[in-house]
């Protein structure tokens, strides 16, 4: 029965990661059939299995921000161009790479040639399509607050948003992309600081415990702060090419928005102040973040938690005769699994009875990525065994099993490859980061081993952030919230230093 | 504890229906909390309660779509103006109705006194925001379809679409709206015409079983068609005004859509063919739909299969020695509610500790459409018993119940009120229905009595619906597919009619 997969050449993906690592990336998508390019420049078609993989991720997360006690609402997808005015650093952000919406209706050209706008359904004042929804929410926070009594005020909201960049690249940088933008308004500074770190941690345990990617949670600096906020907090991953994944971020915007939005509420004392506001958000940026730390050079590796199918069932049927009797005892073992509970759900199982040859058949879902891949055919069944193919096993490796045990085993087997994918990906980010203490060491680093995450001392100088940048193509990623070093000094100024920061290179 | 509710006017929304109905349709959103116009002209803010029955719609409509088959994925938001040219009678259709985006970028203007386009960056081709996906769903479809092994397609997406209307009301016509819109393609005619068919059946059972919304199944005429369609099919309610609101729709493509974007596939014949395809579509106009169903004078009333929360208890404490004891017995009748399973999943139940006035907390609830409030004081728990309040009977009635038999019977009670209201509703319908055999008596319907469903034959003349529409504002709204009667003659033309069809004015 494995002699299937014999022909097959060393790897499912052409190029390696080794070859070729950003055309592996696309290959890898391509191969699980996650997305694709639209004709609609920059934008992209989410296709069935990658929209599915979104809605496992929304489904946790949203559960994550109900209990945390948000609630989703939904704002309008156009700004006001003045709206987008009101905060000087925050339009100064987006102005570059906005869509601009200038009329509101199409009439035929002259030439008969097709349609243009029409110049008489000109907009007085033009609309941007959202980039981020900072400045609409809180023109409506400032309506519904009025009292310390309407405080916190915890939103959500799931959509969909527009920043014109110039090169894009599937799931990672995407004209328009899909997220959550969390907006919400607080009577104290303090408490706008705990929310802003709260949902920081959220989207960390979000991260290590379903995506079993590994991240680090840290503070940004001033360069690389969200265009508006007093502090932007993110966390940080590193892909298997070294560099450095921003997966999401939390932003304490202080009293800027409430000022330049105007939302203010009557405290306990009578007095009417400001409120502090915070935002924060993940995008389906972090689908390409997943596909990066855990596929390998046979495809998608999916972790367990969040695959939208945890168990492919291949029935394999040589001779016609024995058809009704394979798929019979697929079904029966399909309803077995479905009848497990894990993570909240149940187990998802699908049989494939397509009219494929196997090993065909069998690579499409390794190529997806699925956890555990069975496969039944006749003599199989006569010793009520299947053969189990583990995704985060050789893809040619299967073992027999009684069917039985595998039932009984199943859910500790995904959990096995949960933690040892999370397991892996740690060990690799720790062998690929380096404590680093002088400069040469820096340049060093970056230039020989070209990636990888620098621990390096930074006494705070924009200037130096600036120019590592423009001479290495490395950015300071964060300040690092958990910190058991200390202080030390800085390699490029000399200067005190009060914790080591971490740096690569970025997506 | 009634004497809370003794001070409060005749009903909790003014104006009532009899006074003014649009407006009452507004202050029943505004009281219930549900949406509200948001500053950029035609768009609202779903607010969270609002926005959890769209979630909850969401969750049934999905689980539905699924059941049948299809997956969801997703599309761009923005579509390129040549695409939408493709079908001649589509672009005609949406064409005097887009937002149009011309721009990629914004500079300040040149006297400082803000931003604007940036003529540099004006589009070669402008994109419109999507009215609807067909053409650019077509374009992916026609590279997804090779062979008749690719099909049947069936594609869902949940997404936001603008339509640039001039008169905006909320949830029932909005310039942004969400939707679903479901996308598919198959072999056949036949197969095609089934889906239509599939689909606007899950429609009906969606809007019977779950919105309590009695709906008549039929097919549009020519006149009301989707533009592009060879045939539209919809579901069509009836107001508690005596008005149509179409609630959902159904479209046979034919080939159409797939000759302009070039969809084929190889048949088994091995012949390269044109696919025939369908769509169909609801949303989030249907909460105005369910609103204008069942609320009341008092506010929204909710559908318990629907409902965000099922139960709210309120807690009445006037001493402070019993806030404990109050909450402690809150809450573990909230947890005891709460494990009991309701319609795939649990009973959703809150407790209000807001510190408010009795009955402003009492009558929020009422107007916000929970099906069923919970009174717990200190003499209730004495007794171990509840005070129960029905938002299908009268807001100001209430019943003492053995907190144990509530908690037997709560679903029961749940399903009565899901049963009740449907009958209700099918009440009022088939009481505002009226066989109508002559033009005068036709006339007289819709001039006197204002509205309603009139059913009447029809010959199938256009001139006729259109002579009707400027005359009365009347139009037709579907043939119903079902069909006792049989022919007729139409009292318009004399000729032969096959069957009746459903008149009335319309959302």
């Amino acid at each position: 029965m494995s002699q299937q997969a014999a022909s097959k050449p060393k790897s499912a993906i052409s190029p390696t990661r080794a070859e070729d690592y950003p055309e592996w990336y696309q290959q890898v998508i391509r191969a699980a059939d996650l997305a694709e390019n639209s004709p609609v420049r920059g934008c992209m078609v989410i296709k069935p299995w990658g929209y599915a993989l979104w809605e496992s991720m929304q489904r946790v997360l949203d559960g994550m921000f109900k209990s945390t006690g948000h609630r989703n609402a939904y704002f309008p997808l156009f700004i006001p161009l003045s709206y987008l005015e009101k905060e000087a650093e925050h339009v100064e952000g987006f102005a570059k790479e906005c869509a601009v919406v200038t009329h509101h209706r199409l009439i035929p050209k002259s030439d008969g040639s097709g349609l243009m706008p029409d110049p008489e359904a000109q907009l007085d004042e033009p609309l941007v399509v959202r980039p981020t929804s900072e400045t609409i929410i809180g023109e409506m926070f400032a309506k519904w607050i009025e009292s310390y009594r309407d405080l916190p005020l915890l939103i959500n909201q799931w959509a969909n948003v527009v920043r014109w960049e110039m090169r894009t690249r599937l799931f990672l940088r995407t004209t328009e992309f899909l997220w959550q933008e969390g907006h919400t308004a607080h009577a104290t500074k303090e408490e706008a600081i705990e929310e802003t770190l709260r949902m920081l941690n959220v989207y960390a345990d979000f991260a290590e415990n379903w995506m079993a990617m590994p991240i680090i949670k840290g503070r940004k600096s001033a360069a690389e702060r969200f265009p508006g906020a007093v502090d932007t907090y993110s966390i940080e991953a590193m892909m298997q090419d070294g560099k450095a994944l921003q997966s999401g971020t939390s932003h304490f915007l202080g009293q800027n928005f409430a000022q330049s939005a105007d939302i203010k509420f009557l405290d306990q004392a009578g007095q009417l102040v400001h409120a502090w506001t915070t935002s924060w958000g993940v995008s389906t940026r972090m689908i390409g973040g997943l596909l990066m730390t855990h596929s390998d050079d046979d495809g998608f590796v999916l972790p367990p938690r969040l695959a939208p199918a945890h168990v492919v069932i291949l029935p394999i049927i040589h001779k016609p005769e024995h058809a009704e009797t394979v798929r019979n005892y697929c079904q029966k073992l399909r309803d077995d699994l479905k009848a497990i509970a894990y993570h909240g759900g149940a187990l998802c199982v699908e049989i494939d009875e397509r009219d494929l040859r196997g090993g065909e058949k069998t690579w499409s879902w390794i190529k997806k990525g699925v956890p555990i891949r069975v496969e039944i055919g006749p003599r199989d069944i006569e010793g009520d065994s299947v053969f189990v193919g583990r995704r985060d096993q050789d893809a040619r490796s299967k073992q027999s099993m009684p069917r039985a045990r595998f039932v009984e085993s199943v859910r500790g087997i995904l959990e096995e490859m949960q933690h040892g994918l999370l397991e892996r990906a740690r060990s690799f980010r720790d062998a690929n980061t380096k404590r680093l203490d002088s400069k040469d060491a820096f340049y060093d680093f970056f230039r020989d081993e070209g990636s990888g995450f620098a621990l390096a001392h930074h006494s705070g100088e924009a200037e130096v952030e600036a120019r590592i940048k423009q001479e290495l193509g490395v950015t300071l990623r964060c300040i690092p919230l958990e910190d058991e070093e200390g202080e030390g000094l800085c390699p490029f100024t000399g200067k005190k230093s009060a914790q080591r920061a971490v740096w690569a290179k970025a997506y």
